[in-house]
């Protein structure tokens, strides 16, 4: 099914034409995925980390609406379509070698993006020139959640993963 | 080798844990890696993203500068040693099922953090809501490089692989 999709991409010939041309040619991984970052277009901060199929990379471009492919669900995900939290594409951009893609975007409602109910994924921040052991802690960078994920998911599984 | 690192950080022992906890679980994928988005502390701009063994992160969080996992070489890579472009470290942040950091730097000299000589690894972007076909053309957003990676760089194999 993806498969259909990544022939729609330009196929990946060169080196050179991969860093330096104009041809948009995605590396899909071995899962047949690429990883997206997704920041706010107006603040620029980094919102959350997702991952993309040819399909749901090919509808973002379409609909300038972002889409992923749900790892815990397996299947393409029109980001908000539970929560009501769309994400409007303002700009997305391919990196060097094109394994990755970066999305800037504006959100209604409440703005956030977290299952978890605040307004980036990104709320805890780990201390800097801390040593490394199990008694190491995060330290909270949002203080209130935006949006409670009781209400707005209900019995929806957590996608969260051990 | 990386299991040795992996024991420094705290146990996935639960969903509520790792999302709502204080404590620092990283999870690495089947390679042993977690994905890694780099910004300018300043402009906030995303500069590119890379990954992370235990063992690099560890060494990020402790040195705060940072530190990846090549890939292609298959080693841990401070960032900078061969080009001098060394990445300062100023925040660290995990995301919420803590499979992503994301980590926000002040780069000395050009402040270039791409191989290919660009600021900023997404130097090219994806023109929204075009039909996606092997037509396709990208657009330039950074216009010139800012350093020559001939010089820079010289023989050193490119990272990028088809």
């Amino acid at each position: 099914m993806s498969e259909e999709f990544e022939k729609k991409f330009y196929p990946r010939v060169s080196v050179k034409e991969v860093e330096e041309g104009s041809t948009l040619s995605p590396k899909f991984d071995d899962k047949g995925l690429i990883p997206c970052i997704t920041s706010d277009f107006k603040t620029k901060e980094v919102l959350m980390v997702g991952y993309m199929n040819a399909e749901a990379l090919t509808k973002t471009i379409e609909n300038a609406e972002a889409y992923y492919f749900s790892r815990s669900r397996q299947k393409v995900w029109h980001k908000g379509a539970t929560s009501g939290l769309t994400q409007t594409v303002k700009e997305i951009r391919v990196d060097d070698d094109q394994d990755s893609i970066w999305l800037s975007v504006e959100i209604g409602g409440s703005g956030a993006s977290c299952h978890v109910g605040y307004r980036s994924c990104f709320y805890r921040s780990i201390p800097i020139k801390s040593k490394v052991t199990q008694d190491l802690k995060l330290k909270w960078e949002e203080k209130n959640k935006v949006f409670d994920p009781i209400e707005v998911y209900g019995n929806t599984p957590n996608p969260t993963k051990l």
